[in-house]
């Protein structure tokens, strides 16, 4: 692949989504984006004995998909990429453990799923590999209670917290032509304006968003006008709004043609999700249903995804540090 | 890149180590290697006022070296790869925030700093990266309250149990061909027998490894009589007797041919430590101080680095999961 100005690279070996699939818990299923998915579990224990268990089961769940899908064998592909919120990533290295295909490990926090596909994208362009698994996921419970408190204490939410998502996503990259082609990608800066409140990681990450797609813009000459859809991660409702007008200063309106995948995922009536969904599981989820659904079918053509990923850790946040935000970006097209 | 055999890479535009530095706390500065680092801190703390603070000043330390010696700045470099054992990757976020460089956060528990340099060797033969800044980090205290006991309960430590480095290794890769050249990289399967004992990570580590090393001597069709030293992360002494039993079970003798930088970095004769060294940063400092230097002044040329992650959590352990291990490998040559 080849570097374009400051941050982007175009690709150059057409490296494209050929299979996909999306596993979800049964708040997402029952949300606007229901139809799309591939499997809701309606046991938040999806079969297994512990949440966290259970987070695996949905990694699995969506990886086998995949792999059935493309009538391929474990030993057909070359690399995983996967993470998650789980502390030390053990939600994807206890899903992927018995898959017996070189794996690593990704942290990116909410933008995991787009930093997996940007890591596919360039073990295809380098020659290498050809065919790379990528999957992530969050579930609610697990994040629940390893980063807020446990689920019996039933504590009230701010207007401005997201919920987690419960899902997964999972896709295969090869070099084909053929499905969706990731013609760009944007690996983000890290991007930290000071905000402190763990409750409004949307104001977090927002700039980082706006950071990484302005980027993508200016390198490549485009403008939001030039693209069905700009999809975000996990914004929600709140970092939605900063997202806009941070893009507008930067001279790019996006009024029209910008969705967030934390605000599509749960209706906006339901009180109890606030600001949207979140979570590795988010992004993942949406794009490996909606948005490459309605690619198949020529709803949408040409689109950019930006994850966004707020850094933190609870022990970060014990100690009074800032909330630092990435954003990476990649551009899927219909060729 | 090329794909040889089952898990072998062969790089194709020279990717290099092209500067590197490493910085340690006192203990390691006083132990066996003390004279190979760049800087050691006589203060836990590191001028901070926390650990996991201190944990990022030591990430910061090394990728300044880095960039000082190169001459280059942040525009220079395409991606930074940084990873850590800290919940949430956060001395890596911390500490490469306000780099103003992309950043693509790596989790393979201790085998980070090999993954990152493979993540780095692939963005470089991809054509599209001409310089990727590679860092990890792991620090006792920060890593001791995380995962065991407050330091102020003095708990005991079994024979076993490895003692975490406190430590950080960066370096710079570029296509150059100058300095030490990565010829092959191995990513590594997840290997799972079943060991459920935290304070035996050797164990759980030493079959990921023995899986890692015989592919690339199958893959290439060498012996490590090939090799002027096979170095593996952080197996520490029991780990290391563990692997070179495997081996030899596979028909590879590595008798002479193997040190371990858990075993290299502390005294064995310190009854402290037990079974060696640990950590992100525990292969990090070694591979950055006493391999390159090493290499530098041609007492090494052709060298085997394959470091070792144990992917488990206390979460996992917790829910008396195994514990799955991990080994990537890269092969140094001076060119």
């Amino acid at each position: 692949m080849k570097k374009i100005g400051n941050s982007t690279y175009k690709t150059e070996k057409n490296p494209s989504i050929t299979y996909f699939a999306s596993a979800v818990g049964e708040k997402e299923g029952q949300g606007p984006l229901g139809q799309y998915f591939h499997k809701v579990f309606l046991d938040m224990y999806m079969g297994e004995t512990t949440w966290e268990k259970a987070e695996s089961r949905l990694q699995k769940t969506v990886a086998q998909m995949v792999l059935n899908q493309s009538k391929k064998q474990a030993k057909d592909i070359d690399l995983i990429f996967a993470g998650d919120l789980l502390n030390q990533c053990t939600a994807s290295a206890f899903g992927m453990k018995d898959m017996n295909i070189p794996y690593m490990g990704q942290y990116g926090a909410c933008s995991t799923m787009i930093q997996s596909i940007i890591s596919a994208v360039t073990a295809i362009e380098s020659g290498g590999a050809s065919a790379c698994l990528c999957v992530t996921s969050s579930h609610f419970c697990s994040a629940e209670r390893q980063y807020r408190y446990p689920l019996e204490y039933g504590g009230f939410r701010t207007p401005t917290a997201q919920w987690t998502v419960t899902g997964a996503g999972g896709c295969l990259l090869e070099p084909s032509g053929a499905g969706q082609t990731v013609s760009y990608i944007v690996p983000g800066k890290i991007v930290d304006l000071g905000i402190k409140d763990a409750n409004n990681m949307g104001a977090a990450m927002a700039p980082a968003a706006a950071d990484t797609i302005s980027a993508f813009f200016r390198d490549t000459s485009t403008t939001p006008q030039d693209y069905d859809m700009i999809f975000t991660g996990d914004l929600g409702a709140v970092g939605s709004k900063l997202l806009a007008e941070l893009l507008r200063k930067d001279g790019y309106e996006t009024e029209g043609r910008h969705k967030d995948c934390g605000a599509m995922i749960f209706d906006c009536e339901d009180k109890q999700v606030c600001a949207g969904g979140s979570g590795c599981g988010c992004c993942a989820s949406v794009l490996c249903s909606y948005i490459l659904k309605s690619m198949e079918k020529k709803e949408l053509n040409n689109v950019l995804v930006a994850a966004t990923g707020a850094l933190l850790s609870p022990t970060t946040s014990g100690q009074n540090q800032s909330i630092p935000g990435i954003a990476h970006l990649i551009n899927i097209v219909n060729l």
